[in-house]
């Protein structure tokens, strides 16, 4: 299997030096990221929606009401655009011109496929897993009429880059004398203290999984 | 001015109680997020592209390279998707089919316009202080060559609607029996420890703006 994704479509064109085709690397953030967001044309005209997504693997899943635009136009075989951006921070330099942002972003390009039967059981256990390993284990599973209303689709991850950026500011050369503090400011998703809920039996314990919330990806 | 975003194109379609069309709602989430996915239709395909976007009254504002193929697009009159996701939380259910996030989104649709003159540069100056109010006061203004590189684009807020999911997790009646612990896990973007630049001068202490970060729209 070849380690790269790129392809013309693919082809990071705006700071080519920030891109990347690496499988290992677009696979690490599209994990990490909770949600993604979905592009595709409807009537001519491009609409973008976020909707959470998981990996398994070359295949990037996707779910919800079998009602959904979104999920009815990938059934469909529209081509999609997903892109996943994981922002890490401001980058504050010495001239307005050279702030920037440190992130690292993944884009996919294709068609999906609908999944059903047994890989359809796999792919929701999975997404369970995706949030909290080892939660899928602990709760009731979908039943019949649950699964009915679920649409879950596969996209191939065939074709994609990633982009990255990292480090801190670059000032122009006559700019590093003024007296203007500069350097980055590092953003973190932070899990904050669970919430447990109103009718939650109190001998309920909190499970190692929230108490320490880890990102796979991470 | 009418206070609702709402057209037929924006009109939410899943799960229509989560939608909302009030425009104050709508600019607290476009000034909350530091990057936007903005989608636009290129050759038939649907391609969906990050960027940090502001916003000054009515209007959204872009920024980039004038070599950039998103802002090309934008800039000859294309019709663009510009969506924001604030991720608020895991809402975690006793059964896997009820599980969801907590999160506030924002669609804006429409063409942009290119901005020039006074106006390109009190939009660049308002890109600063949205980073960190107070900034723009200290750090070098751009100069000629630099807004010469840089294309900025306004994208009138007239059609928008936002999509809200806050609270507990909803199980089934039956499925409160469960041992299973169910919440909600929030999640915050937080500012760690700044990193000052290797090449900055000992004397110029970090700044309040960045010692406190806090978001416009908070």
């Amino acid at each position: 299997m070849s380690e790269t994704l790129q392809t013309p479509r693919t082809t990071v064109r705006r700071l080519a030096g920030r891109g990347s085709y690496d499988r290992e690397l677009i696979h690490g953030i599209l994990d990490e990221a909770f949600i993604c967001h979905v592009g595709f044309v409807a009537g001519g005209a491009p609409v973008v929606i976020p909707t959470i997504h998981w990996r398994e693997g070359e295949t990037l899943y996707f779910h919800g009401s079998a009602a959904s635009r979104m999920l009815r136009s990938m059934r469909d075989g529209a081509e999609v655009c997903v892109t996943v951006t994981l922002l890490d921070g401001l980058v504050l330099a010495r001239s307005a011109f050279h702030h920037s942002m440190n992130y690292r972003s993944a884009v996919v390009i294709g068609r999906a496929r609908e999944v059903t039967g047994e890989e359809k059981l796999r792919a929701l256990t999975a997404l369970v897993e995706h949030v909290c390993r080892g939660r899928s284990a602990e709760v009731r599973p979908p039943n019949e009429i649950e699964l009915q209303q679920t649409l879950v689709l596969a996209l191939p991850i065939e074709e994609a880059s990633a982009k990255v950026r990292t480090g801190g500011a670059v000032d122009d050369e006559e700019d590093h004398a003024l007296p203007v503090w500069a350097g980055v400011l590092p953003l973190r998703t932070v899990p904050q203290e669970p919430i447990a809920d109103v009718r939650l039996d109190p001998a309920v314990a909190v499970p190692e999984y929230v108490k320490h919330y880890t990102r796979r990806g991470r």
